[in-house]
């Protein structure tokens, strides 16, 4: 039990399982449970189509010694399950994913995901926090995580800052957050990185393209605005939507009051989809989600 | 197949179990399934406590020539979950459930369920509706519903009344709907009744108790009102909650508009919480209610 | 006092005052309804910036034997406001607007609407409702309201059946409702017709261009799904916002659900968005509203 | 200019009108801001009934040198209104109300505000923070803001620590809000204080009394849990209402996060209540509020 373990999660592993539809799946992975000397403590599960779909489970087992079993069951899964064309994955849920923060100089997303992991709510470790602006650092670091400052770099090419930023996440982290990183991220950058990245973003209905995007959904009169977590793929803000709020807005919001209102729904939209994805509820599927809440 | 049958719910069965929790039922219910000859087409599930608790499962299973097959899969489950002290429902669900709706004078809840029941969006029969009041028989009878007229009887003694709407529901509906119905139910009616019962009414925060609440509502200067849909048990307006909304109001709202916004959030609320009883995912269980919605 | 009176609003009128901010406004209109014997009963108003802004300005105002002195008003008015650059609206609030309604298939929209005019939630008379199509014939007529199939032409030309319903619509009614009415209008019917016309149609965020939108949004995992009610103009679904709204979605909802969620939301705002129409609590501006709710 | 004064705020008054409704008093206050010199910038007004009711205005005035006309504007303001029996307050919007804050161990309402604060949302200034524990003490310092330990009195007699509260803040604040401060506040401690206090408390439909409500709540299967923020009176918990919120639980949240998201509603109803008392929008009325937002 290292010092970052959860203790009310020891011998608790998340199990997902998803591929073709096919009957007998939950009976396969209930014994196979059964015969790790497990218990199944929450089931979730969906099916695409009643015939010819795709299925998605996950299961929350518990186990006693679970990390010394942990490679029997890995065996047993990849024995039971490979053969009838689904992927699993197994993952011992007291030791927390970590997550690394990408910022700018905006805190409210940022700082809303450290205060909820000091206040426990968030099952992760955060080894560190980059913004490309200092503004941040201070507060950062009064939470007791550690603060680099990469400067973005100048011009169009950011490939150096990139590889920076690379170089300290690689093999440190299990995913990224960007809590209202205002750099572009390349798809060279997304495919060496290899883990998943997060993004928040507001949305509107309908949607306002390209730049200003709030005086827009001024000029049009909304009376609501709201944001998107998703996925990072390489299309920037069309990847896998993860979980979406909205707030009620009238003619009278200024520009700056329809920001802060934005701002109060996006650190909302983006702690849940967080928490949900360290909690191992969310399974991407194409260009959606899955999301057992 | 009936005049009633639903078609796409031909051969689907709801597999509702619950009781004290243990390990190995998924599994056990599976095996049931597929020995049985059926597909598991959608599972949900929910334990009250990881030690100790009590498990709630609600699957929904496709068979060819399910009805036949129906008396073998309850000697089956009957043989294999009772000796572990789990009680269990079976039902075709192409078979809808038969509902009566009573009513008073207000039509919004009662229209919309009448509606919703057209438009093949509620999976029941509604062999009728009663009334003690006759304002909404010619709306009733014009979606070719029975309407029927069951006065209420003055004074404090209802037993008159409530003898003449037992006799028409007893054996002939599956649940009944008070669709803003306001007579007091008596709990030897319930009882004799034997079948669920789903009422709805208007709630605040917090509460207001007695007569015109919404006169209270606006004195206390409340900024929500809401919905309550639950099923009825001897105390009024106390049984187990299946569903609730809000909607919000300000100052400006007068008496008569507070009303309004409270008639569209309750015919909302019950139309959930119909529907969701009438796909059997609603389970009671003491005071309270899982819903796999 | 006409048959269609609204006996609660008898001497009460609306006055709408907008164009450029100019310090004195409040006092002048103010000034101007007492001398003319009113009592101002309610009073919203909203400057779009502080200095060289928009005004905008909704009065209710009540004055004994009002319909006499209307020519009087509309003098005072006008010589009053029109020297400011301000332009001005004033009408009888006891003499409901002519709606009419044209819809196709659908029938949630519509009925909503019938429905909460015969329970006096509207204050419209409803002289008829005209469709492309006879499925909702039956049901219009139940609320002893005029039906009128106008068959939609074939063809990319659509000037004859246009045409048609001009003749039917042209002095007869102060503002159209497309209660999902499936057919494009032109520039040139909407500038014949000359009174406003509000539209409903389903909103995502993000949006989804072009055709099924519910399945792009079901590809695309939104969480979230909403409706826009709207003024139309030349350019189709892109007019000023009167209302929007939401309802949660999950990724179990089917393209049936998706619809029927969908189908819910949008009946309830456009109600909402009718309503303050009719209660002339809407004001155009460029292409925005404000609405004084 | 003070420090602390609001710079876009400068030469802005807010004048609250309230009392008895008469025909002509937009007219007279019109007539008095423009004889002062003053610029109408947002007005908002309510009247509870169309005869006979009582009247509410909200004045946003805009005049250069705004701070030297203060003593003719008030006398204007005493001379006009008060023998018409309308009740007044004015007020120069560039200097911040002082709020002083007290909590206990909990961290999300206050932290929440401090946050707002620093932003630059929150048109306050925070002379203290009080806390009968320590556990905040070093994150409300590290917001520049100073916190003071006063300890809670052993047994029901809480007059000494009450009154070392009354000592710090008589006089140095214009509000009191209890961010989850875990104490009963005497009358004689509010009467003595002086200014409005304002509490937040979780709420549910229904309500439940008594000790442990989320259990209760969690018994009885509620779907909403929410947030009432109000003014303290006499009778605790049960004030005039300024703001309130909910938000959606389901069978599956455990005691731990009911609390969880009840504390998301509570934080975020506490800052719309303090910002909007703090920019003056909130009017008390008997047992109700006016909220013009």
């Amino acid at each position: 039990m290292t010092a970052s373990t959860i203790p009310h999660l020891v011998d608790h592993a998340s199990v997902i399982v998803h591929g073709p539809d096919q009957p007998g799946i939950v009976g396969q992975v209930a014994a196979l449970v059964a015969r790790n000397g497990g218990n199944i403590i929450s089931l979730d599960q969906y099916s695409s189509n009643e015939s010819g779909g795709d299925f998605f489970q996950r299961i929350v087992m518990h186990r006693d010694n679970l990390a010394g079993a942990l490679p029997d069951i890995e065996d047993d899964l990849a024995r039971t399950l490979e053969p009838m064309g689904l992927s699993w994955r197994l993952r011992d849920m007291s030791q927390p994913l970590r997550m690394a923060v990408l910022a700018s100089k905006s805190d409210h997303c940022l700082l809303d995901l450290l205060w909820r992991h000091r206040r426990g709510e968030l099952p992760v470790s955060i080894p560190m926090t980059i913004s490309n602006h200092t503004d941040v650092a201070e507060d950062v670091r009064s939470f007791g995580i550690p603060f680099i400052h990469v400067p973005s770099q100048v011009g169009p090419d950011k490939s150096k800052s990139e590889a920076e930023i690379l170089a300290l996440l690689k093999g440190n982290v299990d995913f990224v957050v960007l809590a209202r990183y205002m750099q572009v991220i390349s798809s060279d950058f997304l495919e060496k990185l290899g883990v998943p990245v997060i993004n928040i973003h507001h949305s509107f209905l309908p949607a306002f393209i390209g730049a200003a995007p709030y005086r827009k959904a001024k000029e049009r009169g909304v009376k609501l605005i709201g944001a998107t977590a998703h996925y990072v793929t390489e299309d920037l803000d069309e990847g896998p939507i993860i979980e979406q709020d909205v707030v009620r807005v009238t003619h009278a919001d200024t520009a700056t009051t329809l920001q802060r209102r934005g701002a109060d729904v996006e650190r909302a939209v983006l702690s849940r989809a967080v928490t949900w994805h360290a909690e191992d509820r969310v399974i991407r599927h194409g260009n959606h989600t899955i999301v057992f809440n």
